[in-house]
């Protein structure tokens, strides 16, 4: 890390919307982001929505020579549908999958099959460590009466823990994707606020682009009036993040989002507008940013753990919510499928009757005997398959919370250790109050 | 970090066969468990196969004052069995659940219900953060014709990838549990070899237990001779593992084993071993561990890159024929189902001729129509749910491939740029070939 010059780096990302037969124009699509990525040259494309990998391996033979370097992110029964094409050597990479993501029986919305995961890849910038991560949330599909909300905060949780623990060894984090959060929804305050990374949108020096930096805009023609409801104009739910180190800087000097349209095309890239931000990584040494290794820009502020202890509480107290809904679906199924089973033991007492009578008259028809027997088959089994996905639904959405009080529990602890609520006295139980623990890689 | 004072600590590792109602003396082992873990007062105790939340209940009631800090990771239908007592303040924790874990339909070996997971929690050791974990691989049940090697290998993969990213913060990292693999076996040279984990059985100073450190041996009541095969005498499956880093040496004291029976009781705690390793925590100055904050005797050297593109070639075969299997697995289903499609039709087609030839006589008896067609159901909803397991397993074992390849290709590139092969010219990519990339804890 001895090179002290800055590294201009282009990072591009883009919800593809890829779903081959039902997304409308998808292949034409395809071929214009594969002409206009060629063009652009961008250092790191990050690609969310690429369902299909034959998408995937056609856009991999586009762009061979401007991004030699390329990862699909498999996951799930369809795919995660995660990818990322760079002109930096992939060292390595991993992927995480969330472990909530909605319902399998939501067939119309179609994420639980997704496998939505987020993966990290592991890039050398100019001798800086990058990891850079690409991820996709579950969608919102009903803002008022969002039924998938503790499922999306479960996933800002684990993508958060995934990024705080996993980057601690890196220089560089970055991270883009469709986060299907608004800028200050609980899943992307949590986000930020326990990684400590940087939304390029707000830190930008440079912006061209939608209104307030919109993703998903009513200029789109994919877009309907209704999947935007009360929010008109539009919203912005895709974001590039980045954060600094101990080891570098990092800085974003340019922004910009498609804006609905492409130039000499029908159509725009998808219904989402692509995002590119031009960030600035500076290496610097240990002594420029303190002995201890840690920037200072990042320490921990008294008033930043009382925030992140208000957000976490925020968000166990919404999981909670989630715990009551799986644990009353898990009660209908139980309850559903005891009918299912009480029919059918009644179906057989009704039909044994006459055949313990010997010579009495069978009361059933037999093809309603063989439908209505079908029929409890069928409910048991429905409601066998329920049982079993709410339960670990429960499980999923207890260890979140599991986590969430024993995080909130050490952050009190470090408050309650901090030197600015004890100005002048060494905190009563230093080594743990102070030292690094939840928090490794900004402490 | 001031504290130049070494600490031991204790650790406790053990397997406890707790499936209720199944397995052997279950509640009285779980009493027998207790009452040694509150006399024993362990530091950490890393205990499997908790497979009921009662019973990890039960145990945090009575270990409530020796142990006042404790988890219990949830994943899966069932749980990941896997939970943690410990002394010291629990700051964080994080679980990766495996992408593959066995079969569903192999009811009878249960591990896919599991929700097999490697569990990890932070804690602070007199000043020092510790990063432990506690793991569960998928079990062998036969060694000669063992269809579960590839996925153990994927979770032997997925475990390294984990411990390395998520404890570049950590100045220690403890790993304790069940690997289900032999000490030289495949996926437990991938563990070491990658993360640099110590075997605390080969590390330690002082040993008192079992011939060879076995965990699972023949004088132990609960295992038969047949499940040992020909490891007449038994083997060694279970482990405490350690690693040091830049702020901290770890050292093994002594460590111990239990022998298959315990004085006082009619039988021993479980059907494995239990392991206790102390360990003594040393915390160093970077100045100690040079001045680039990496243990000098971490440093990678030539031989060991190689040995490692070796060893992940291997595994990488290994998944290459589970990928194989999976496949024609797949296909199977797929044909299966097909063939009951077409029952179904031709059934369907001989009941509609005479009813399309109007008043000729239905050739088939209607008990014998419903019946047909019940199993044509059943094939296909069977073969379906299995077309879809299976697709998930191949993308599974597709990505742990992808990644291997991308490991090795860059473990290769590091081994060509590096000193020892030209001594005194510099590489001929040095940015590349030696910052850490795929090594970000190690390097």
């Amino acid at each position: 890390m001895a090179n002290t010059d800055s590294v201009s780096v282009r990072v591009f990302s883009l919800n593809c919307w890829g779903i081959r037969y039902l997304s409308k124009h998808c292949p034409q699509r395809y071929a214009m982001i594969g002409e206009m990525l060629t063009k652009e040259e961008h250092d790191i494309v990050l690609l969310q929505e690429v369902w299909s990998e034959k998408d995937y391996l056609c856009l991999k033979k586009k762009l061979a020579c401007t991004h030699p370097h390329c990862h699909y992110f498999k996951s799930g029964v369809i795919g995660s549908g995660l990818a990322i094409f760079t002109k930096y050597r992939i060292h390595d990479t991993f992927v995480y999958r969330y472990s909530l993501n909605g319902y399998p029986y939501m067939a119309h919305h179609g994420d639980w099959f997704g496998g939505k995961a987020v993966g990290m890849a592991v890039l050398n910038i100019g001798g800086l460590t990058a990891n850079v991560y690409v991820t996709h949330l579950h969608a919102e599909y009903c803002r008022e009466k969002d039924s998938y909300l503790p499922h999306r905060v479960v996933q800002a949780w684990e993508l958060q823990q995934f990024i705080r623990y996993t980057s601690a060894g890196a220089d560089v984090v970055i991270l883009g994707g469709d986060l299907n959060m608004h800028p200050q929804d609980l899943g992307n305050r949590l986000l930020r606020s326990y990684t400590g990374l940087q939304d390029s949108y707000l830190e930008t020096a440079k912006f061209d682009g939608c209104e307030d930096g919109m993703t998903l805009i009513a200029g789109n023609p994919f877009i309907t009036e209704k999947e935007l409801g009360p929010f008109e104009k539009g919203i912005r739910i895709d974001y590039i993040l980045f954060k600094s180190s101990s080891g570098a800087v990092v800085r974003c000097d340019s922004m910009s989002t498609t804006k609905g349209s492409v130039p000499d095309h029908p159509f725009p890239y998808s219904d989402h507008e692509a995002l590119t931000a031009e960030l600035r990584l500076e290496s610097c040494s240990p002594a420029e940013t303190g002995a201890d290794g840690r920037s200072k820009a990042q320490d921990s502020t008294a008033g930043r753990l009382a925030e992140l202890v208000d957000i976490v509480t925020e968000a166990r107290t919404e999981v909670k919510v989630g715990l009551h809904c799986a644990e009353r679906m898990r009660y209908t199924a139980a309850r559903t499928g005891a009918m299912g089973l009480a029919l059918l033991f009644l179906e057989l007492a009704i039909a044994a009757v006459p055949w313990l009578a010997l010579g009495a008259e069978q009361p059933f028809p037999r093809t309603s005997f063989y439908l209505l027997a079908a029929l409890c088959f069928a409910i048991l089994l429905t409601t066998s398959l329920l049982y079993v996905f709410y339960s670990m639904e429960l499980k999923s959405l207890q260890g979140a919370e599991d986590q969430m009080r024993l995080a909130v529990g050490s952050l009190q602890e470090k408050l309650r250790g901090f030197p600015l609520a004890q100005p002048h006295n060494p905190p009563r139980r230093p080594p743990e109050g102070q030292e690094p623990g939840a928090f490794p890689p900004e402490e």
